[in-house]
């Protein structure tokens, strides 16, 4: 195999000590989320009212979970047996049964249960902790805000322990080979959050819109009314997609980034150029460059704990932001300054003895690309600053102005996030200007350092949907507690802008761990000699196909939104129908068939962006080459970026233009400007939860199945397997369109009416 | 230079009898053209009230010309100084005042030039047609519809006559080095087009939305009424952005793609393996492969002008869309026959004698590309499909759902209008499987026949501004006739539906014509070894901000229009304010200040746009390097392309959306669902005539710029010069982001609001 060149030195008992201690931090993680479990699960449950809704929540986003399960795991094995066979066929000649067939097959099954385990986790404590969240708030601000910053602190531990322990172990266990697995392992990861992400976003925005349309709009009752049979399913919604989703899918770019880092620390030793720069020093240097980032990311988990220990309330503080973006802060530099210290006493030059700093840099680059990509969110979507007020006053001349003035800013919001991560890619290879054969090395350091602090990063991203959870179970509840609601309300405000600051993040992970990925790509296909060259006009309709797929994958999860909330506006309608206690608050909703409904809906809507995620990158590796499915990653990769973040800022900047209305700004709710805005969060739900998210694991899965797959395309096939191949993903492909165009359901029959009139006769 | 190897054989006596008949066929083009002229002319020009109308548009558009010439000739002078210095400099060791550096600058000037002139002879006739088209509808139906249809064909024919009578001479006159000459007059071009394309959308958008927000929501008064002194601007936009803009940019592409095919043919001539595979026969081969290219340009001419003969009301027929679409086909059909008896009679293989028929079926791939583009714009925004029908039921449930579904649609359409461009790339690249030595020219026939009926095309195009212009005068002389009222008024919506057509068509030219520029690229750059691998992160960092520029591009212009629309609300509410009498219809409102103000705007806005046009290529290729600047030239086709059929599409379906509610569908006009249908309408206009069309000249433009400054970029270049070019590009594009942010003009200040409140004390 390609690979085959680079072999990792033999570790010395010094390295081993250290790797053991990676292993325990990796321990430790584990340690504090069990600490913080523990802390959750002991706060009060709240009353009784509280407790029933809080379980139908928790009830319907374990069946959601369960039932995708169901459905997928049909996918998931067939796919699997694919792979394992692909992979016997690849080292037929190394006699049958190879190890590394059998260990690609089983790490992608374990993906899969790793993305499902890190969601399952993560939820399973959230849906325990919103209700525990309400409870707090009932006492006090301060309580509320530890109860729902530790539940989020436990995603993030979680998260973080599993996936240094399993990177390690995996690397210590399959060493040359362990990009392959943990490319096996990845797919399985990214498809599973793909599945979550994509079905959460499409279960929770049908619900949100269906409830809306039908509450809101024909019955005229408030949000959140628990007379509406949608209200738990909106509430479930945000567990499935924020909670599950998230860590899933952040779960994958951190084991990505990690291995990759390792692998080209391993590929700079066989470089002739280091080789002759280091001379007897080579192999023990690059020995050090090769734990560096495991280093890096036990340094990380200390970095976050101390973060999310930092985030207390002070005695009379009143924004919950602050202290968020404080232990962010304290997150960070203890970070950068952890890598520092590791890097004193552990990477020094070994021909002048003095310490190589340029290390520090290269992580502390992608360390500082996380804190401005925040810092771009949140001026592009916080409401005190100028592009959600310029577009809250542009709902003075109505909707179509507001909506304008938020796209503009989106589209240039999306533009600068990208010049971000070009000007991080290209900084931290000049680091190593001086020394090319560590340029590749650089930008996996900064990767690397991009990703340090995600164990606070998922913590901030899942007290979003904790806390606008808690705010639901307590209108639903029916508390009258004035001083508790409002302390909700405002935690929930917050819990917006933390849920679409972490968005950004997770978007720029995708691409650098797609970077990484990268040179994996290269390798298997053999390409190392010509490269992916645009200029070549196969190359460039790969290009063009690639950048093409997000666009694609934004019209079916619009439409499957649109689709899915039809059904429960049917529903609820039936139900309001049949049960006319339900408006006199005579008799309870079925909330369950509304679950029930858009879980069955969501699955269904899975199917088809999920078979163009697999099929597409197939489709042009066998029709058009190797090198034309290098040109489609790239495409994928760039249109992926700018309308994930585009979408993600366009809609949390229309959410909080709503906001800032509805406290008051421009004469407040109930009026025409409130309406516009109304007009303009509608549109950006979808947006920001549904087709923007999605479009990050789509992006690791696509790449991830070009790097499986390419080793075929370069192997003399027969013609009649390459046909068939191309025919499977081409029906595939077709199937997919087929279904998302299937029952252009809000269009009744026929036509009532013709455009234009007959003109006058002469 | 890096074209030196290509040598062009003297032309034998036969193929100067053929050029003569080429420049032939250009003059009866241009003969054609002024018939066109006479005929529209010699036309009533109507009642004295719709002459006065059409008077204040003609003076508006022209006045608006004069101003923006005023203004950028400064730009383009300074830029053409730039371009001869920096030429001299390239050709200083072969002695002072090069003739190729001298030739740079005049064809710079010249395409400037052109461009205007193509521009202002179709919006001359277009404001002299649009009272005669008007005063016609009195009469008859089918001769208003002959006269609409005779101006636009103006349009088509002098930009037809003049592309090819000027590639023509300048093939003849600098032969091999015609490409680089060609890429001076393409870039003088583009600019202009860009230009009058970004500065007519902005000017014809801010008119017309200022004139709605002040008119229909504010003072309560119909379109188009005369008592709103935006509405004549608003009619002056529709012939910058759609005459002149238009006609500018197509002509480019015209003589681009023209020029690409001739040089690759001499290209071809030059490979070891077509001289091997035609041995004594290569040289004259290659010279008939040289003047094929010509010989489609003339079948076209005749193509269209069959075509537009063709496009004849029969009696009793009342669609006028039905015509039109008869001319295409005769247009396309007796295209493809002339270039198949081209063909048949001109080239046989010479090995065999045998006639080669794959030169037909690659310029007949571009042919059915451009059927397909139209059908695909047609299939998405004309109001009988699906798109158009969903898209007006999802106003059932309020603007938000119409926006979605509208949106929805719209990425969907992109994907689609880009899978068929590189299907075209491909397929005309295959039909040359088995000689690699001739798949280039191949893409670049396509590319060709693509744009071989341009003529039709134009006249499609004029035909959607002189007949909504019509409208507009017609409705506010008050003439009061139904009949003639209902025709126009048909007449426009057919109108929009050709506009729609053709604007998907001219982003496809300029992807096409921007491949067929690739290989000029490359060989400036000498990358002809290496390519251009985004592999390599510079490279792929190119990508990135190459995809990001038509993102930021669009913010930009988004903005402009809201900035613009601001000023004319302004002074449309002063005159009200001051001239009580103008709402009274006693006073006549001062139409010349609304067009002075949106003139003077739009002027404004042009720079931030133009400076980016020009700067990021320059910052990228000297920051970067040569392959990182090509890098960029892929992202920004990608996205650009992908951007541009989006917002045509989108907008075009939100405006037939409402015209079809409007025409009685759902309840028709003051329903809520034609309220949503507005709103969906005004979100779509920037889209459609800002926004999407802006982006074919954009990327032209930086195509252009890249090449010309790409020899500089592999020279030995002073770190002095190097560093000074690099801040000054810079500074041009940090200029242009605080010029588009400048006067956050919606804003009053202070923010008279803060968000979120504070929350209770514990």
């Amino acid at each position: 195999m390609s690979e085959a060149n680079i072999v990792l030195p033999p570790l010395t008992r010094n390295e081993w000590t250290l790797l053991w201690a990676v292993l325990g931090s990796a321990l430790v993680a584990l340690g504090y989320g069990l600490l913080m479990v523990w802390s959750v699960l002991r706060c009060d449950p709240g009353t009784p009212a509280m407790q029933k809704v809080g379980k139908a929540i928790e009830d319907g986003a374990m069946a959601y979970l369960r039932r995708q399960i169901k459905v997928m795991i049909w996918f998931v094995l067939i796919l699997d047996v694919g792979l394992y066979l692909m992979y016997s066929h690849l080292y037929a000649d190394q006699g049958p049964g190879h190890p590394l067939a059998l260990g690609v097959a089983v790490a992608f099954l374990a993906g899969v249960l790793a993305s499902y385990g890190a969601g399952y986790v993560g939820m399973w404590l959230a849906v325990k902790a919103n209700v525990r969240t309400a409870a707090a708030a009932m006492e006090s601000f301060p309580k509320a805000m530890k109860v729902a910053f530790n539940a989020g602190t436990v995603s993030g531990m979680f998260t973080v322990g599993f996936g240094l322990l399993g990177a390690t172990l995996i690397f210590l266990i399959f060493r040359e080979e362990a990009m392959r697995i943990l490319v096996g392992f990845g797919f399985g990861g990214s498809l599973a959050a793909l599945f979550m992400r994509v079905g959460g976003g499409i279960f929770t925005k049908a619900a949100d819109i269906g409830a809306d349309l039908v509450g809101k709009i024909e019955a005229g009752i408030p949000e959140d009314d628990p007379r509406n049979a949608a209200v738990i399913a909106d509430n479930v919604g945000d567990n499935v997609g924020d909670c599950a989703g998230m860590a899933a899918d952040v779960f994958e770019s951190y084991e990505v980034t990690l291995v990759a880092a390792i692998i080209l620390a391993a590929a700079t030793l066989a470089t002739p150029q280091f080789q002759a720069d280091y001379g007897a020093n080579a192999s023990s240097f690059a020995l050090k460059l090769i734990l560096f980032p495991l280093l890096i990311r036990a340094v990380g988990v200390f970095a976050s704990i101390l973060g999310t220990i930092s985030v207390r309330l002070k005695p009379g503080e009143q924004d919950p932001m602050k202290p968020i973006i404080w232990g962010y802060w304290v997150s960070s530099l203890s970070a950068l300054a952890g890598v520092a210290v590791v890097n004193y006493f552990y990477l020094h030059d070994p021909r002048t003895g003095l310490v190589d700093w340029r290390f520090t840099v290269a992580s502390g680059i992608g360390i500082v690309l996380a804190i401005l990509t925040l810092f771009l969110t949140n001026y592009y979507t916080h409401p005190n600053n100028r592009p959600v007020s310029e577009t809250a006053i542009a709902s003075k001349t109505g909707p179509a102005t507001l909506l304008l003035s938020g796209m503009a800013e989106g589209n240039e919001s999306t533009v600068w996030a990208i010049v971000l991560i070009g000007l991080t890619i290209l900084s931290s290879m000049w680091v190593f200007a001086s020394e090319p054969a560590l340029a590749a090395y650089g930008i996996a350091l900064a990767g690397l350092g991009l990703l340090t602090t995600t164990g606070f990063i998922l913590a901030m991203d899942t007290y979003g949907p904790i806390t606008d959870n808690a705010h639901g179970i307590f209108e639903m509840a029916g508390v009258s507690n004035e001083r508790a609601s409002r302390t909700l309300s405002w935690m929930d405000a917050i819990g917006n802008t933390t849920k679409a600051l972490t968005k950004g993040l997770a978007i720029a992970t995708a691409v650098l761990a797609a970077v990484s990925l990268f040179k994996s790509f290269i390798d298997e296909a053999q390409l190392n000699e010509i490269g992916i060259q645009v200029n070549l006009p196969k190359v460039f309709v790969g290009v063009l196909i690639g950048g093409a797929v997000p666009f694609l994958f934004t019209a079916f999860s619009l439409k499957a939104v649109g689709r899915a909330a039809y059904f429960v506006v049917e529903e609820v309608r039936r139900q309001f129908r049949e049960h006319p206690g339900i408006m006199t608050r005579k008799e309870l909703p079925e909330y369950g068939r509304c679950v029930e409904i858009v879980t069955a809906a969501a699955q269904k809507e899975l199917l088809g962006p999920g078979m163009v995620a697999v099929a597409t990158p197939v489709l042009v590796a066998f029709g058009l080459g190797a090198a034309a499915c290098g040109g489609y990653l790239c495409g994928a990769i760039l249109t992926g970026q700018l309308l994930a973040v585009y979408m993600a800022n366009t809609g949390g900047l229309w959410d909080n233009a709503k906001k800032k209305i509805e406290d008051g700004f421009l004469g407040g709710k109930g009026t025409d400007r409130h309406k516009a805005a109304i007009i303009g969060d509608t549109v950006g739900d979808p947006y920001k939860d549904t087709a923007g998210p999605s479009l990050n694991p789509l992006i690791k899965v696509m790449n991830l199945v070009a790097i499986l797959i390419v080793p075929f395309t370069i192997r003399p096939l027969s013609p009649g397997v390459r046909a068939t191949v191309i025919m499977v993903s081409a029906a595939m492909l077709i199937a997919a369109v087929i279904i998302s165009h299937r029952g252009a359901i809000l269009l009744p029959t026929p036509s009532d009416g013709e455009h234009p009139p007959a003109p006058p006769k002469d």
